[in-house]
């Protein structure tokens, strides 16, 4: 540990990351076997449509693209600032659904979803990577410091602490080397990079070996931030302020209903300004493809009412399929089971690989 | 974690273990398949005499009175405070060696042993055992502390911090409930057992389950602590004052000849005044059976010479039979090879029943 990490200021360096992001998209259409993308959840609960429309429809678009994909559903992980576990096992099959209903195909070779406790490949790496990492490093940690504060955790957990650790053996067992972030998410993946690197350095390169793991980059979501209905600044299931995919039409009208707009009649899209009936009107916006503004524009003086009603109308209208498919999906929990286990062994074999490419550096094999 | 782990001062709470390790030696006799031994080394060098007495021969017991012995060759582990890591698969092997020529029998069904680095499933319980554990506890860590001082460590890793965590899934990944330690080591065991308990009871207990993890005993060693040759608290390779077992029998006598004695002619046995001496003593009493003050009594006037040559005479004795066996091993690099590969193979079968009860009381099953 010769050089210390050095978390940089987030917006300094967040426009340099933008730039690589922008790179790799690029190259991403041309060379998608380059790359390997490492997503997923952590099974707390149903997908919204802020997931939908902020990152699996992202993931969808990667892996029809042909980009491996890896989507790690991290059910460990629930533990370290959740106390419930009751549902983790439904959490987890209905996280499946969500996807398979959102278009990831897991019948292709190279789209992977596997639960992370049915694949001990996934944290062998923890002991390496934790020596690889001072305590001070990990103090430091800006995002592990405001979850740490936002989830008002007074006595934190060992597993809070190091998470950037896991973050890191999650990505690297499969040589993950694109992971769709939010910028929040930078320091973590700063990380991942700087234990890469230090494993590359050490184990590999300064012995006259090849490295073994990629520094992953970021791939940056082109997506706006998506509010909640109530305009608070997260659309999330426990404020109530969210739809989710799996709702039906009549619950998803109610809750738009719901909505918070605001006092002035005419519909304008002024995200600074009036950040509420922005968000309803980006949200039509990723339905329909039409301009926010151009949306805004039709409705004019229709007000709030009208607003919502077609957001409403755009919303079930884009989600009909998807809901279909889902409730197909239901009722077949054996398929998704099978995709489950077929998922955790294809990780499986993928990471017994790049065990074996670490105990071979480190000198370990027998 | 309702109640924080307060360490105990090890003086006080040290009778109280030595009390349950006298009941447990007891009971070991008679229901050996009641117990399941976890121990092991770090493969940070070959083993000598002070490892042989201290806790090699206690493990040949054990196994031989059929109590089931997994023995770890954590070779991962190295890398929390050496930074040397290019002779790790070379030392393994010479852990066999000499495990195997001491009389450990790994071709009995429950004796198992096993390199780290082949047994992914020692490490899964890494992430949810971190979450039952504060930060706070882990700095508070007295042998953490202790190690990072005589280490001379100046930038901690974080694999040296979270120590007592792997260490707990070492010994819980296999369900170990009996752990030969010494005095020093009972802080860690201490923190095994709370995340054991801590485990079972938010996971198990809480909802109407029976428990997953025993909650390991520490077995304490009988054997006095046997300081190096040249007197110093520890026998150790790299301070050149430990036999090795694989040393030859003139290797032997020239290291004993450089042992440190003191000035008085006439030979007595006294452990406090005179404990270069005694230790001398100690260590011919542990080969021939017969009490360091009839074996003074014997040697009388003829000083630190006569000393040296029985202590020289009786530990080449002692070894003579270990030591054929040693170099009959090393020209099978095949079978160690094999031993280890099959004790991997065991270990994970063992590994991978504990995860499929861990998945079901964290409700993650598939």
């Amino acid at each position: 540990m010769s050089e210390e990490i050095q978390y940089t200021d987030i917006n300094k360096s967040f426009e340099a990351a933008l730039e690589r992001s922008r790179k790799i998209e690029e190259d991403l259409t041309k060379n998608p076997k380059k790359y390997r993308v490492l997503t997923g959840d952590r099974p707390t609960g149903l997908l919204h449509i802020g997931h939908y429309f902020g990152s699996l429809q992202n993931r969808v678009r990667l892996a029809n693209m042909g980009v491996p994909t890896m989507i790690l559903i991290a059910d460990y992980q629930v533990l370290t600032d959740h106390d419930a576990f009751d549902k983790i096992s439904q959490n987890t099959k209905q996280l499946v659904i969500d996807y398979l209903a959102a278009g990831i195909n897991p019948e292709k070779q190279d789209v992977i979803i596997y639960p992370h406790s049915y694949v001990p490949e996934c944290n062998q790496l923890m002991i390496p990577f934790l020596t690889l990492v001072s305590n001070a490093e990990l103090s430091r940690n800006p995002t592990v410091k405001e979850e740490i504060e936002s989830a008002g955790l007074k006595n934190v957990n060992a597993g809070m602490y190091t998470y950037p650790v896991h973050q890191a053996c999650d990505i690297l067992f499969c040589k993950g080397n694109v992971v769709p972030v939010g910028k929040d998410q930078l320091p973590h993946l700063e990380m991942t990079r700087t234990i890469a690197s230090r494993f590359n350095k050490k184990f590999c390169t300064d012995m006259g070996k090849e490295p073994v793991f990629p520094e992953p980059q970021a791939l940056l979501s082109k997506t706006p931030m998506i509010l909640g209905l109530d305009g608070s600044q997260k659309m999330s299931k426990s404020r109530g302020n969210a739809v989710m995919l799996s709702a039906t039409e009549d619950e998803t009208a109610k809750l738009i209903k719901k909505a918070k707009t605001d006092q002035d009649r005419n519909i304008t899209y002024d995200p600074v300004n009036r950040p509420e009936v922005a968000n309803l009107l980006m949200l039509i916006s990723l339905c329909t493809g039409e301009e926010p503004a151009a949306i805004a524009a039709r409705i004019g003086d229709g007000g709030g009412g009208m607003l919502k009603a077609t957001l409403t109308e755009a919303l079930n209208e884009k989600l009909r399929p998807l809901r279909e498919e889902r409730a197909r999906l239901e009722k077949d929990p054996e398929y998704i089971r099978k995709v489950l286990l077929d998922g955790a062994a294809k990780a499986r074999e993928i990471g017994i690989k790049t065990l074996e490419e670490v105990r071979s550096c480190m000198n370990m094999l027998i």
